[in-house]
């Protein structure tokens, strides 16, 4: 498996009215659900149902970073961009990006780190498959 | 246990940004969250962590029903107004209503039907403990 | 515009671990929101943002009613079909189903009424445009 | 008004079966939901409700960063520990942790940034009403 990947990875995310506040744009948790869905189509949604299914191991969220520079709106189609890398045997990195349509800039920026735990809530090392679809 | 109670239970729920949409009013499918919460602070939420943590036995919503007649706003602290009633030895039918503050009818209301199931997601009696803590 | 439409509309649904509750199905609430993407890809999301960024109008769900038959997991791609018809001036009423990947029979099932309101929150009646892109 | 504050505001938030995932505890980015209901509790909602309504100035999320070191469950009421600091004319900068019931140390941790920005997303001074309530 290769430790680090530099192709970036595209998923797309509508905004829908439950994604929004009462503010007008999107609620500032929501793009943690955006980032999320970009990482489980990177990884693969069979793969990690059959991991969880089969063998009660999953993945959690053990550290993240988040920077929002502009508010998304209803019946955006957002660009989630992400790169990711392994770090050590029980980690790995992902940086992932919410663009706008047509912006220049990312409107919201996340860097999030993600262990692999067994039923018992026990750190695991991160499972040797080709699980990153990127891969080389 | 009874069968049913004329009391009505009362649950305060405020409305944060969380719970609005960009419409500026509360998403529709949130007030199903709601009057959870009602029903959960009714049941007593102690009594069904053990159920669930224990037993493996836990509620579902079976069918259920709603007229939405007036948004509610961020700030608004809501009355979830509930009775309930056994119907038979599977089902307990909960009538819920949201009110806003110093409103002259109901914002929200709903009919719902819970009923129970073990882990193996097959229909269970309701349990015969006292759980509705507004029994006479 | 027609009134009716006999076709059935297809709308896909992926269940993400944020769409799960800890009795390791899709919490009961979470299918309106399937159920809202599916129309909103209806009648088309860039009609319905143009409609509510210029002319301050959306839509606004009135009453709705819900079955809960069986419960769909995570990594489930769902096939939300969804029947509508126009009821007079004010009113669409939408059939809607969600499906389980090979399923013989819909897992959860909704009948629910749209209605159209302007910013200060009146009944409007629905717009004329070609929305409903089955139509013949 | 005071800059900052040594004292910690305590806020209760109760896990209902709309908080947790599949995995048996509680959905990462809804602790950004438990945080925010302790800000805004902290702040007065009142006050937050007319800011908004009135003058349509809100509050924004600018950056976060979370630690996720236990899973709360199902029935836990969590207690949301506060603190706060003004850093300029623009930002408040929070430190929230959300502790389990009888728990030796923090499950989740977070540093958030707010800013106040206009209708027109503009950015605002942080207004000098007395908005803290813990303020001497």
């Amino acid at each position: 498996m290769n430790n680090s990947n530099n192709k970036t990875h595209n998923f797309s995310a509508r905004v829908y009215y439950e994604d929004t506040d009462h503010s007008g744009v999107v609620y500032h948790a929501n793009y943690l659900k955006f980032f999320e869905r970009a990482r489980e189509d990177l990884i693969g949604v069979k793969k990690l149902s059959n991991m969880w299914h089969e063998q009660k191991i999953g993945f959690a969220v053990y550290k993240t970073s988040l920077g929002f520079y502009e508010g998304a709106v209803f019946g955006d189609l957002l660009d989630i961009k992400t790169k990711w890398k392994k770090e050590g045997k029980y980690k790995i990195v992902f940086s992932h990006e919410a663009w706008r349509p047509n912006a220049k800039k990312a409107a919201v920026t996340c860097t999030l780190e993600l262990v692999c735990l067994n039923a018992d809530k026990k750190l695991m090392p991160i499972p040797d498959f080709e699980f990153l679809e990127l891969s080389d």
